[in-house]
């Protein structure tokens, strides 16, 4: 085990082994890199932070601290500030070539709030004929690094961070308000919550998982979003509607996934699409299956040429598919503890698991209200 | 009005106007034509029959005119026999060519049964690249027609036609039986049907609707296609799914259009998706629209980006969708009466209008089951 005088000290892993140290409320990464003299030598990705540095002390005015300061906290109002897998947001490098670029924290989000994926941000002024195309693909904001032009330093921004660092900008540019930099979170009761679900007929599951020891948090949420995806899937072949899927985790043993359903009851009944009659020996091996099935109804040739039949649902409740999918919504570090069925079901069972039930109904009342809490249209006079 | 002595005149409306002529049980069409020495100085698509005729006695040979009835009789079977819109199948002369073609009804359903769409049958050994390219589109089966090579002979072919006819013929060809040629239609009673459909946990609604006088088949027929189509799409938007659609006519009075409804109950609200954030002022009127409606949850923005609300479901039933949409589910011809919401409904109210009771209990078996008549498996020696 890890010692440090003083300090609780975890040894993490992430593409590379690195130290976590923390003290009352403060926690720091001490993470080990190769010196390179030249950016072209460096050998991990680490090792490029000296180079960022150099670079934004020789081009940030003193005056343009300020605006960097307003800039990560109007990004972290809103929810994109960290480049980290869990927010796939805005890196604070990220908002300092923002800065360095724009100048002011008001041209930033006046910028922000007209751009389109793909966004080329070119901080030196760079061709966009320049601009190695590599660059582009998936990432919807293109910030190539002034100090490795090869790398886009806004890879991490999501699309969901991109369009929601857009509207806020648009938003603030039109209704101003200190609620960006200091959003008002709320926090309903148990009753409340389970109201609102039950007026909009609404039939959310959440899945409560016990979390691997001493995973890092990059490792967990990187797996807590693909087993929420594996969640949807599995739910939406029972023939249930998920509308919204989101994730919670102390990051240390315990992570929640919540899935809104939107129809409570399963039909009795689901269709099952088969082959085109053309096709090879498929066609007729549905037909030899299904023909004389007392269980289904067809088969029958649709308007689209295709072979169809209607089957018995494979599943009476979202629980019921979930836990008969164990381990397809399961990952290496999170493993399924249960999955509630109400809110009430879950309050009750998570937090005699050590989880805070301030957090917990901080996170349900955004899951079930949805708007997110910067997300306000007020008069600039109530500034 | 039209007379012919003791017969029962009428005049009809296609693409030309023609005499319908009917005499006890026997129909006959009389249709104007424009005399041509030459193929290409036709006027009208009627003026092609000659040279039709012509071609096929001089191709076909006498022992080879029972084999055209084979497979007509086969086509009519499963229900693929007829060039008109309510079939949208095989024409008599497509069949008279592919005997002149294969030879024989069992070498016609040989070379159906490996049929891909789309699927060209040269009758006169014309070769692929000689083919006009125009032939090709939406056509499942391209037969160029060997009077007027410009023109596919089986462009009236629809895909489900298509299929039906390669699925069967694979079939008849494993398990040859006498049902394609003489399929065993069954009618269940009332009872029977309302506890199939039950016990599926389908809710079926049929739409009922008045035929305008004198309609000609293929106008009404194209109308009921689209007003189908237009049912399921109003359906769709209500939050209902349609897993089939079928009409039925007695071409004089009275049409009906029976939509298949899985779920039953409808959720109490529903997704709306709005623009993503990045476009226009489309996306501050989204927000402006939706942040403090008291009866929509959200807005937020989702993992794909775009902007998205919950709001409450703008029907509470399949007929309720239908009937707010009065004006979209009707055609020129065919105006909605009323929509039943059971079979029981349905008969009690549809017979009275002088629709025959057998007719519709044929119909709403096919319907509810699905299965068509010819599609069975049974041993060989079962013939």
């Amino acid at each position: 085990a890890l010692t440090m005088k003083g300090f609780n000290a975890k040894l993490r892993y992430s593409s590379h082994p690195y130290i976590n140290v923390s003290w009352r409320i403060y926690s720091a990464d001490i993470v080990p890199a190769y010196w390179a003299t030249n950016i072209n030598d460096i050998k991990t990705a680490v090792d490029r932070t000296p180079f960022h540095t150099k670079y934004v002390v020789s081009r940030l005015k003193d005056e343009q601290k300020d605006e960097v300061r307003l800039l990560k906290k109007f990004l972290k109002g809103i929810g994109v500030y960290g480049a980290e897998i869990k927010t796939s947001g805005f890196s604070g490098y990220l908002c300092e070539l923002l800065i360095i670029k724009y100048g002011t924290f008001v041209n930033s989000i006046k910028s922000m709030a007209s751009w389109k994926p793909p966004q080329l941000v070119s901080i030196e002024g760079t061709n966009s004929t320049e601009i190695d195309n590599k660059l582009y693909g998936v990432a919807p904001l293109v910030v190539p690094d002034p100090v490795d032009l090869r790398r886009n330093a806004a890879a991490a921004v999501s699309l969901k961070s991109f369009e929601t660092a857009v509207l806020a900008a648009k938003l603030f540019l039109t209704h101003p308000s200190k609620d960006y930099f200091f959003p008002r979170r709320e926090a309903f009761s148990n009753d409340e919550l389970s109201n609102a679900v039950k007026k909009s007929g609404r039939c959310p599951v959440i899945a409560i998982y016990r979390v691997a020891h001493g995973v890092a948090p990059d490792v967990l949420w990187g797996e807590l979003r693909r087993v929420g995806r594996k969640c949807v899937n599995v739910l939406k072949e029972g023939g249930f509607k998920v509308i919204d899927v989101r994730a919670w985790s102390n990051e240390e043993s315990i992570a929640m996934i919540f899935l809104d359903v939107l129809n409570c009851n399963a039909s009795v009944s689901r269709i099952h699409i088969g082959p085109y009659p053309h096709m090879g020996p498929n066609s007729l091996a549905f037909i030899y299956k299904y023909v004389d099935s007392p269980t289904s109804i067809g088969p029958w040739v649709g308007d689209d040429g295709r072979l169809y039949v209607v089957k018995p649902v494979r599943y009476t409740s979202p629980i019921d598919a979930l836990l008969s999918n164990r381990s397809r919504v399961e990952g290496k570090h999170v493993k399924l503890m249960f999955v509630a069925k109400s809110i009430d079901e879950l309050v009750k069972k998570v937090i005699p698991l050590g989880v805070s039930k301030g957090e917990v109904l901080y996170w349900l009342t955004e899951a079930v209200f949805k708007r997110p809490p910067w997300l306000t249209i007020k008069r600039a006079s109530s500034i």
